[in-house]
């Protein structure tokens, strides 16, 4: 279970006590003091991680050999998976005058009907010998998929990311001039196809922006990544609220649960997610349940709100502590820090810990930042975790005789 | 001091504790609250170590690097040393029919010295130009060593695990396709010279099977492995029963010391093994001693004889304290768990005591897998455990200036 931005720094509104110190807790509390405890680094000390990276290191995939940007597994989380090489980018529905000048980055949160119904306009379109696809994401979001011969991501973003002109793509290396050139196209036609689009029109009358461009941003590579199931010999589900963590699983080869109620908004069904990941265990070897509320709260800079968030999480984790057989191994981290005073991901290492029968307990008693350091799990990597997991479980191979 | 297979999970019989905490052990808890303490990934977290790997990494040499199979190191235990590129197997002598159905893979546990007899039937024999050496080990088993160009230790097993038909082996490579030649020919040859064999003959009149085949499995290369005594400037010995340790350390480039009484087994004479530790420290620099009864207890899943082993390795630790001199450098660490639980190793950490003059003391009091990861090591890699040592006895050279 992956606590979304769970971990914190002391916050002096909270008397110098983080988030999870100061909320009230049993059920952390009570693995903590039955498991093993330590801290981790999802990528390396100091390295501040994208939930993207970290969770492709939770499930033991180096992110440095694996992940070259957000766009493939934003792309995934919508449900467009390309093969090795295609290109994926993230994209705005964005308001523009004339002149290409952003008025409005969100083009006023358009979402659907109104993205769906914009997309269309996109079907069966090729430039030059490259396929498009656009997908609608969550409110003013996209996805841009790019499929034939020859493309690269690295070129420079289109969304200016600010109100200013919009810009060009730019190759970033020599080979990446042909997936700059078709991206300029694409935006382009995006315009002339969007700007007098019977949608648009219709906004226009009601007095909301147009959503008249597609800026693409974040683009990178569908990478070459052994299934999980074939890395691991092992069956796996993900349970997400949050469309990029349903596409790293995606892209991982795990399959995608849906959880009525479980949106990854504050008000996601948590306990629903619990029963759900109780349940899936009985047909899976493997669950990733993915929480996403703490790390909203600490995005919004509200302290008192990520402390009630922790306290629903752990009413939540009663639910699993009841349901979850003798035969689970049972993990608790967070994908990175989200320190309420910085509203953005840390570096920060975040607590881990791992019950099942037979775990040699250590002295911590508590779930939270400060404790875990005293456990047996010592510090370790993101890619350490999973190994560890399959260990406890008794499916690792053996180096050696 | 390596203790094989001593780390281990909590199990219910013994409360919860581990076997190691369920035991008396004063003089392991005196170095303990003595020296400094951590816990040890022989290989890596949750990777299962086997304790050719483990002793390798606990030598400083990395695993990942010098281990392509067990054979080397076997045969290298019964004496057999071969040069860089030389291709070992272990051998069982088994007992087939006219038809290869293997019926019995151990040929009745047969032993020297009928095995020692039916080797002789091997002298002086070549296949193309491999020069061949058989040698026998611990009762049923014996070694083959294939000298000369163009080997391979990437073949099948011809050994088929189970009472089925000998298996033909196959490269596993292209350049392997001349030792999978030379090793099914060297089969053929055994049955040819064994079956008919006089010791057989008697064998077959006193009722007991026949050793009428030699399979082959585990192949390996010998590394290219830089001498112990050249690699850190010191001397260095072995003491220990098994001959897959005494194997290592050969290769390594120790010299192997044998105790009277060590006889790896449950019975060994570990007090004597102390004393030998003891003498020889007077003329090396570095000794590695190797105890294996606990790893045995484990693997007939006898919880309750671990805990009564540990007690023994503990007197027989109070043995080395009172005779070990200030200026020795101590530690104390297994080669991997071996949780009762599993019967076989597992991935979790094992505990580390290194104890010398001038250490500095942390808050750990009691040697075992739970308090361990309090103590100052930390959590390390088994091949950090040399390089530390070396540096606690006042011998590593100065990185800079």
């Amino acid at each position: 279970m992956v606590m979304d931005g769970l971990g914190d720094r002391a916050v002096e509104e909270l008397g110098w006590k983080t988030p999870l110190q100061a909320a009230r807790r049993p059920n952390l509390n009570w693995y903590a003091e039955n498991g093993a405890n330590g801290l981790v680094d999802m990528i390396g000390p100091g390295i501040r991680p994208g939930s993207d990276t970290s969770h492709l290191a939770i499930l033991g995939y180096d992110p440095r050999k694996v992940y070259t940007g957000r766009g493939p597994f934003e792309a995934a989380g919508t449900g467009v998976v390309g093969k090795k090489g295609d290109v994926a980018f993230r994209c705005n529905f964005a308001t523009v005058d004339k002149n290409m000048l952003v008025a409005d980055r969100r083009a006023g949160r358009i979402k659907e009907p109104d993205t769906t119904e914009l997309v269309t306009a996109f079907d069966h379109l090729m430039i030059d010998d490259i396929t498009i696809t656009v997908k609608p994401a969550t409110e003013h979001r996209a996805v841009l998929l790019l499929q034939g011969p020859g493309l690269s991501p690295h070129i420079t973003d289109v969304d200016p990311h600010d109100e200013a002109n919009v810009h060009e793509a730019k190759p970033m290396s020599p080979e990446a001039a042909k997936t700059a050139k078709v991206v300029n196209e694409f935006v382009r036609l995006s315009y002339q196809k969007l700007d007098a689009h019977p949608v648009n029109q219709r906004r226009k009358r009601e007095g909301k922006p147009v959503a008249n461009i597609l800026l693409p941003r974040g683009g990178g590579v569908f990478p070459d990544i052994q299934p999980f199931p074939e890395k691991y010999g092992m069956s796996g589900s993900c349970i997400a609220g949050v469309s990029l963590i349903k596409g790293i699983c995606r892209v991982c080869g795990l399959d995608i649960i849906e959880v009525e109620g479980a949106t990854g908004g504050k008000d996601t069904d948590m306990k629903a997610k619990a029963r759900a990941a109780i349940e899936e265990l009985k047909r899976k070897d493997f669950v990733l349940m993915n929480v996403k509320a703490a790390d909203i709260t600490s995005h919004d800079g509200d302290a008192k709100a990520k402390v009630e968030v922790i306290e629903r999480i752990d009413a939540m984790v009663g639910e699993l502590r009841a349901g979850l057989g003798e035969e689970v191994v049972v993990a608790f981290v967070a994908d990175h820090c989200t320190p309420i005073e910085m509203k953005d991901h840390s570096g920060d290492p975040v607590p881990l810990m791992i019950y099942c029968k037979g775990i040699v307990k250590d002295p911590v008693k508590q779930y939270d930042e400060g404790s875990a350091g005293q456990g047996s799990l010592s510090r370790i990597r993101g890619m350490d975790i999973l190994p560890i997991l399959i260990d406890k479980a008794g499916r690792a191979e053996k180096y050696g005789a």
